[in-house]
């Protein structure tokens, strides 16, 4: 086909252009004409902003037939790129060719009105195409792109820990079954229970929830690493922060205590709005505009200030002074709740905390126990607007320990053999957190929904596309 | 914990630290040692190579417990950095210190010899710390990065296109169910029937064996998009060459042919290998001395030269004429099977070949009819070693075409509904294809099985880890 320019290019290379002669390919946003002349919005895609054409009678040969050109409909547009210091757009194509190449059904269901994010959802397969999804399905991608670089910069080894997994090993959960077992009249044994042995697998076999236990046998080997894949809870939860399928990066380090682990976390944050910042000012405007007034002062602001960091001690002492009445009253010793989270992120430090030392009860069975023998080494991250975002710990290295703790919550050192060996053969300290990618996309792009970042969100009776 | 200086940042800035106290960490490769003095191998993980530590009986404090240090223990090693020119290794430490931060038990598995690939499937727990592994695992890291920056710096769109999917939409082979309902004994419809709207997700819901068509979606929105995720396939098919999960990247691109295609994929291969070359010289030099001798000469080969192109006809055509006996005889209309693919681009071309314009009959439905009625506009990619490692196609944009060939094929329009309005709405030229992750590592590092360059690989009766 013949080469055209990319309207991004036409943005950011005005000079490049003015006055010369361009082709661009693009689809009509808007299109308004009197019978002399008209304008077209024409959107390719590359960039936020569209380009206005205008079209002339005396211009082109077929102003009729452009005139009537559709929304969603695909032109070639050649024509001259002219600037216009005036008016709200910095340039405009005065067209010489145009040429549709693909037409528009007249019940195109994105028509240039306003539609509410419930209706959008249901055209996931349209909605990149309107202003909002445009903007967050770009940062989506920017924001995974600066979290590849952050850690490569480092030197950090991306790992694709496995996604079908053969125990439930972090307890996090539900998970999803999978099988190629016939449902109806699956193999069964002598005893009449279902013969996994006959399964793909050989065994029964799950959808991952987290891909840190893996990770750790590559930290131990690479020093630094991470994952970034999808992971998987069958919870039958409906709310607008939890999806059955997310993304999430796992980063693990060896050599490294709780404290590197959180300079690490505030380090990758901070990094991530400052490449969103950077890369996607047309976008973010356009959050700060209409979507999440004050987001990027918020933004800029967290990038120059430290975190905060207290222990769940102190922010239960916090919570309690606060003589705010909880639905869920706050003691020591209780799992913090989304309320409590998001009071003391949003009322009480105004930025994202980081809470450490966690009571042991409430935390997974590989984190470190503290000397106190009541906390362990844990750190979530908590930001306003969005409550825990980062959930992380320095891992209990020593054997003795892990196996004591495993005792005490039943788990089987047998099913954690290859675990459990990591702390046989120089099995150093070590630490890691995982992050919500889609919590961060939230949080970046003042998004309130987790099914409004994710381009075909799946959740509870929802999976369509 | 103490800042130390990762061995990478020592071999590749030596200038900065030669004569100066380091503080380094790492694992014992190696431990020999007279009565006077030892020798140790020390790897951090964050390089390839190991950094010998020189201890001395005069020199450190704690001479005999170090003289003793196992396999697989962890140091902290303080000491001077000295250049060696006469050396194999271009410097060493002398050490005024050294701690031991975590010991091995005398069972490691993997002691100083030579291990089978096979007996190293077995613990791939441990095997990132075998110099093969290590070069493996860290060019997949690096490959994935060239990968994303590849598509980045021109503005690709990054999508994730969802896991759990409701249809098996491409038809391509059988696929893994999910499913949340209790196995032994499942909810049934009135007529006895497993009751799939009391699963999790409403519906019978799968795991996806590609993202294409959720990222034509993307892509006649941002024109131009890539996918990098798992795919999942449920043959039961054990060769080296296919693993049941596997990585996936599949750009898309709007505005685009046949040929724009196959430029966009002969440019990403270059950029892969460049890449590769150039961030992993000591990885790349091990694969050359003991996997694949030649293999860098092979790689340079392919930067700076063209891919040759040729039709499905004129494949045929140098086949018959080649007078090779083939187990699988050779006409017009067959699927090319693995043997004729690697006869191709491995005795006939010597380097990778474009193969275009396949007979409709073998492939999907939603490749684009050519002109000719019989042959559809995919092209793959065959390079020696490896075989078929891209397979890409122009889409068909044409409704009613489209709609024409998947009545040929038995297909419900209902279930594509959305596949569909992306003819109706702007539908315009769009290309794509699909690149196997794990096949272009096995073809930059030359490892000759696909369990070797996956972390924890998943193939019939093998889910371990």
């Amino acid at each position: 086909m013949e080469k055209d320019i990319q309207i991004r290019e036409l943005y950011r290379n005005t000079d490049a252009y003015a006055d010369k002669e361009v082709l661009i390919r693009g689809w009509v946003r808007t299109n308004r004409s009197s019978n002399k002349f008209g304008f077209i919005e024409l959107n390719d895609g590359s960039f936020f902003k569209s380009v206005q054409i205008v079209y002339e009678q005396d211009g082109i040969e077929n102003f009729d037939k452009i005139a009537k050109a559709p929304i969603a409909a695909a032109l070639m547009v050649r024509g001259t790129l002219v600037r216009t210091p005036e008016a709200k757009q910095p340039f405009e194509i005065k067209a010489k060719e145009v040429v549709i190449e693909a037409g528009a059904d007249a019940d195109y269901p994105l028509q240039k009105k306003r539609h509410s994010l419930e209706f959008l959802r249901e055209i996931a397969h349209l909605r990149p195409r309107s202003n909002t999804f445009s903007a967050v399905f770009r940062v989506r991608s920017l924001v995974a792109y600066a979290i590849h670089q952050f850690f490569q910069e480092q030197n950090f080894v991306y790992v694709h820990t496995p996604i079908v997994t053969g125990s439930d090993c972090e307890g996090a959960g539900e998970m999803f079954r999978i099988t190629t077992l016939d449902m109806e009249n699956p193999p069964r044994t002598e005893d009449g229970k279902i013969d996994y042995s006959q399964d793909f697998f050989g065994k029964e076999t799950s959808l991952t929830v987290s891909g840190q236990l893996e990770a750790e046998t590559f930290a131990l080997a690479f020093r630094n690493v991470y994952t970034f894949g999808p992971t998987f809870r069958a919870e039958n939860s409906n709310t607008a922060r939890h999806a059955s399928e997310f993304w999430m990066i796992e980063p693990e380090v060896a050599f490294a205590d709780l404290t590197d682990n959180m300079d690490l976390a505030e380090a990758m944050i901070k990094y991530i709005i400052h490449y969103v910042l950077e890369n996607a000012p047309e976008e973010m405007e356009f959050f700060n505009s209409f979507v999440d007034k004050g987001l990027i002062d918020r933004l800029t602001n967290i990038i120059s200030n430290d975190f905060a960091r207290i222990s769940y001690t102190e922010a239960v002492d916090l919570l309690l002074q606060s003589g705010k009445e909880f639905q869920y009253p706050v003691e020591w010793g209780i799992d913090l709740q989304t309320e409590h989270e998001r009071y003391i992120t949003e009322e009480i430090f105004k930025k994202p905390v980081f809470v450490t030392d966690y009571p042991k009860e409430i935390k997974a069975f590989y984190m470190r126990l503290n000397d106190d023998n009541k906390t362990v080494a844990a750190c979530d991250l908590l930001v306003p607007g969005v409550g825990e975002i980062i959930g992380g710990s320095q891992r209990e290295e020593r054997y003795d320990v892990l196996v004591a703790r495993m005792k005490e919550l039943g788990l089987k050192e047998e099913d954690y053999w290859w675990y459990m060996d990591l702390r046989k053969y120089g099995g150093v300290k070590h630490a890691g957190y995982g992050l919500g990618f889609e919590r961060i996309i939230m949080y970046v792009t003042g998004m309130g929904n987790i099914r409004d970042v994710l381009p075909f969100p799946r959740t509870p009776k929802t999976a369509e596309f």
